[in-house]
């Protein structure tokens, strides 16, 4: 193995002489995504974690954050406890960053208060559960000038950058049409009835929004289209409810996008495909050619450029744009995956974070990780989406 | 290579002691399709071609029908011409199987003459350009009982067959979910102005019907995914229309479609993604479990069980049931393609027709080749489709 | 479906104004390859089947032919007496071709007379099953300047003409590594004793080759890889025998290969990998690019080349070179398959017959299907690879 | 996402209520490998890295000590200084484990001295560049009863280790058949001239041993056979050698293996197959059925049995048996990548480390990770394959 792209030292450290502190609020013992969120923050060792507020149960969070080996004091009760305890801590000792993963409806309230106490955020997705809240937070990040980091993990993958630099290079000429999909099976099977779900939350439109699909997989979907293309959705004709006989939540969105500048795309998410697993897929044709790259194959970036043979590209093989190599930890044929995406939004976050408490400027392509025009935008796509169903697809403007 | 799936006797011969006579309408020098329609006929033997009208301007076809070795007298200016003259010719010479693939409008009137004048059909799609016709055309095939089969070939695929016959056999449950697409890049190219593409009547719509990617593939897909589920389109919201800029005849389709029963569908199409081949694809999920197919990769059908491991079906491989057995020549892993399943739309006829001419009874399996009434569908769903985008994307049922 | 690579004027026609009158020899009821045989002589409409002696069991010989459609007359009880009426017949009505699909033990007699009466030959592999045999052959070709084709068909897929093509263009630049291998599962259940094999004639080394394995399949592995590459194989180190406990005849072999010229080469055959169907792959390394081909997606040649973005060549697509054009019938998208391989070389047997016929000569690019010095090289190769294992894997000439 | 099949809590925090103590020696600044150690170490939080010695150059040592904000007395010089001032700290701070990373000539010295200091080893392969270097190290470890871990790190693949699991439960009956490749093109370039090579200590056989090809991929490709099948080598027939020419070290062998019980395997290894990125693959034939794993593509295991349709398994998906699911982070089709796989020799090692310390018993599956007596095996098949070699092929005994 002879080269070494991710050798290069520690942004975090070359700029703070130290890691950031970060503290996490959900997550606790049996999630997935607790777990993958403090992953990605070690990965690259741009953090230490410092404080825990895992649960809404005080037991459990105590046992998780003792779990990860952090002292008793910084174990805390709730969210709101850890953000005004640790903004109460000296300067040398408090955390500096917010990681959220609780229940949708705890992004909009953490995120915000955390942001006027001071501290950076990173949040997981869908970014609120509803219309106002996304633009209270969005107004709030806007004023506070704070860095809101929202995890729409799959663009961090390195072909997906590589893809969106392909397209801002013009390498597909003038952008036509667009495809992506959704495609899991993981609330396929009919014998798990309402009410039984593993995450009892996910069923609570209170908590969870008002359209399951739609913030589980739906606003990731809507914003890979975006990342990759720089387009925004102009109308969408859409349907959208439960497929499964007797579900209560959305389990399936079909819709026809029209794209800013003419473009047409198709869209398409459900949660009950039995036996499919993780299939997010998309495709972009322009004038000069099309690019396909599917999550389960996330190592293969196709472009199928007119009147040539189609190209694989691979993460940090011939041809890697600039954007594409810094995602890239590793020399090309050793397939990074789920969390080195996710990390590289950790990574890119810590780089621009320390960057803002050093005074300094982040490198250039640090900064393109999903922020809070991104949540809002996503926010009034599930809201479009569902306004369109309701009026039996008729066409929707999302900023409308 | 131990075992010989397709070495049983020709059925045509074991029926009749001799091959059917067969005259072909259409498909003339440089015509990709007319040498696909020929091949198809003689590569299981069925068929003894007698006579043809093989283009509009009469010196061409009867170069043509020499090349084919046809002795000149049997080399006509028409279909017409050609359909007249067999018929008057003596029962043991004159042709007994009229196959056409002329510009689409020529499809009704021929496939109508030749059915009064007591000859069984082959014809290539779509079936017809107006509703009119289509119904009409219809009409005649139930009235004389003559055999008409519509070439959707992809239906002629062995694993297609087999998704047909898993989905029949309730390997799926009940069905839900399907998404089918149909994504070319042959018209992708913007240096091809209007009035230059290659096939002149392809962009008159008199000739090429009202909505030429319906036509050329839209036609196709929709009966894939009836051919697969065994489910009629209870309703469609569509968007149709050219998306290069310039170009006069449609080129792009998306749709939302209401299926028989409950189950929705996700309709893409497009002739202008550029750099794509060929990639019509089809997943359809029930209760128990997804299946997927590629006509680029033939040779593999994905079953993905709902909690069990993803299968791979092969043709003549594991588990090959009866209708796919049928569709197979050869050992698995010897990959069949596309000549082979659109041969087998030809063999079924051939069975079919040999059948009814002895006065016996075909083989159970041998009628599931596209008949009148799944022209009438498609030539009904195309419609339905460009009502549907007309009035905006509202709803609209095609039998309406 | 815009062009229409393959729908030039038959050759045949075009040379002679009729077709080749064909007789074939063995492949009779149930068997696969004389199935294959009969539809690869049909599709590209060269010949027309005049005679057959399909079995060595008379009645079953002549029901086989009557199933044909064959008269009476023409269905005879031996391959002999076939080439002995054939060429005794009229010169407008009289066999000019024979195809011969008998046991192993079959091609060498069969073939020799053949050439020696007049007779073109297409025969199946391997050539012959000794050394000895595989020398008269040759020698007799030369002698009679008879067209000989071997049925080594890989060679016919328009990927694999390709990949020669690339070759001998200089795009792989100087060859230095190859790997070929032929693994399939048709002989890996256990429960098959000993003398229990469908075919029996292939447990009798007399009838089958003192090799089963490589007269089945190492032969194809050992041609593809010369066809591909332009190279003979200076030397062998292998190992050969039976792998599943209490089989008589050889169901794998292994081998390290070198090759004219100082690139070296992997050789890997087996028929016992349960499970699997029919993988033949060939992978070509050169200074400056490798090529690879698995048999089982002959849609998809792979270039890898030296720092440039990895590119998969299809049928007909973009980048195809003239000798891979030739071979491709359809537009690209449209899977081609195993049947059009095969009747690649029945095309080119027959362009290049009907031309020595007509005292033309035919279209350069028709002469590269296998020949008598081909099958020649491959049962010297079958012959080295027994003797090196015999002597404990010494490296063995095959010339020598 | 609904499960979280890693979300179990960290066991060493569990056994000792903090992470383990870890100094690196070696994987200074630029160095893929040693990045890639310490995102091991950091991925599962089973490590804090307190001291480091990261090259044999004093000042580029420090540098790089100080980018992992390590404080600066314990960014050592060299190895054995680390060794001995990390034995000399007291209980509660010294260093427990040691990482080694440096050219292959530090590993056996370094090993030994550390294991004798009392600490625990974690070492990159190949083990040692000696037979007898392997067989002292063996022996210290031996006496010392330290754990040592070899960084085989393909080992760590959730879906290796599904395969081996799937070998060990009988699934595949007999094994009979293997084919294990590891096919590069990293030193393809002919440009490269001797004395070019990135990391110059390569070309010197006194640092890099003797056989460059065997030492960075061979020995990875023979621990993979290994590991999966459980069967030692029992004779190996070789070839190796320089392809490119004037090349001075070896970059290519080839190899016939007879294995423990009978079965025969095909080895290959090349880093000059130009345009390829990184392809270990590995068949394992049995009676019962096939199993296939490509490096590449990671989460895919083929498994093709006798009679029933190819299954495709997936990390974490329906049928992953235990040894597989604990090595899995995250839910089905959410691909884990190298990185992943590398950390789980490490968190397995931290398990096992930490039980020893605690004085408790390791959970049972935790044991899996290559040791000493693996490295041992390792460089006698090193040997064993140039031994061979030099006897222009002859079956060689590894272990004699």
């Amino acid at each position: 193995m002879s080269t070494s792209p991710n050798a290069s030292p520690n942004p975090v450290i070359a700029l703070l002489g130290r890691r950031l502190r970060l503290a996490v609020i959900g997550g606790g013992p049996g999630s997935f995504i607790g777990a993958m969120h403090r992953q990605a923050a070690r990965l690259d060792d741009g953090y230490e974690i410092v404080a825990a507020a895992l649960s809404s149960d005080p037991e459990r969070g105590l046992a998780g954050g003792l779990a990860l080996g952090l002292p008793r004091e910084r174990c805390y009760g709730s969210g709101s406890e850890l953000l005004k305890a640790e903004a109460a801590r000296g300067a040398d000792s408090k955390a500096e960053v917010i990681a959220i993963m609780t229940p949708n409806d705890g992004h909009a309230p953490l995120s915000i208060e955390a942001m006027q106490l001071g501290f950076d955020v990173i949040c997981d997705k869908p970014m609120t559960n509803t219309l106002a809240e996304a633009q209270a937070l969005y107004a709030a990040q806007q004023q506070t000038g704070r860095v809101f980091c929202l995890t729409h993990n799959y663009s961090g993958y390195p072909l997906v950058r590589q893809a969106r630099a392909m397209v801002e290079a013009g390498v597909l000429g003038t952008l036509r049409l667009m495809q992506v999909e959704y495609v899991q099976g993981g609330r396929a099977d009919e014998s798990v009835l309402p009410g039984q779900m593993k995450k009892r939350w996910k069923e609570d439109p209170a908590k969870a929004g008002p359209s399951l699909v739609m913030g589980d997989i739906g606003s990731h979907a809507h914003h890979l289209l975006r990342f990759v293309t720089g387009l925004e959705v102009d109308a969408v004709a859409a349907e959208i409810g439960p497929i499964v006989p007797g579900r209560t939540v959305d389990d399936y969105a079909g819709a026809l996008l029209r794209m800013q500048g003419g473009a047409r795309a198709m869209f398409w998410v459900t949660q009950t495909a039995a036996g499919v697993e993780n299939s997010l897929r998309i495709r972009i044709s322009g004038s000069k050619g099309t690019l396909e790259w599917l999550q389960e194959l996330p190592q293969e970036l196709w472009f199928k450029p007119l009147g040539a043979p189609q190209q694989k590209f691979t993460p940090n093989g011939p041809g890697t744009l600039p954007l594409a190599a810094r995602a890239c930890r590793i020399v090309a044929g050793h397939p990074e995956g789920f969390h080195e995406g996710f990390a590289n939004l950790y990574r890119d976050a810590a780089e621009t974070i320390a960057a803002r408490l050093a005074g300094a400027r982040p490198a250039p392509l640090a900064g393109c990780f999903p922020n809070a025009l991104d949540g809002l935008r996503g926010v009034e796509f599930i809201d479009a989406v569902m306004r369109s169903s309701r009026a039996d697809g008729a066409w929707v403007n999302p900023a409308a």
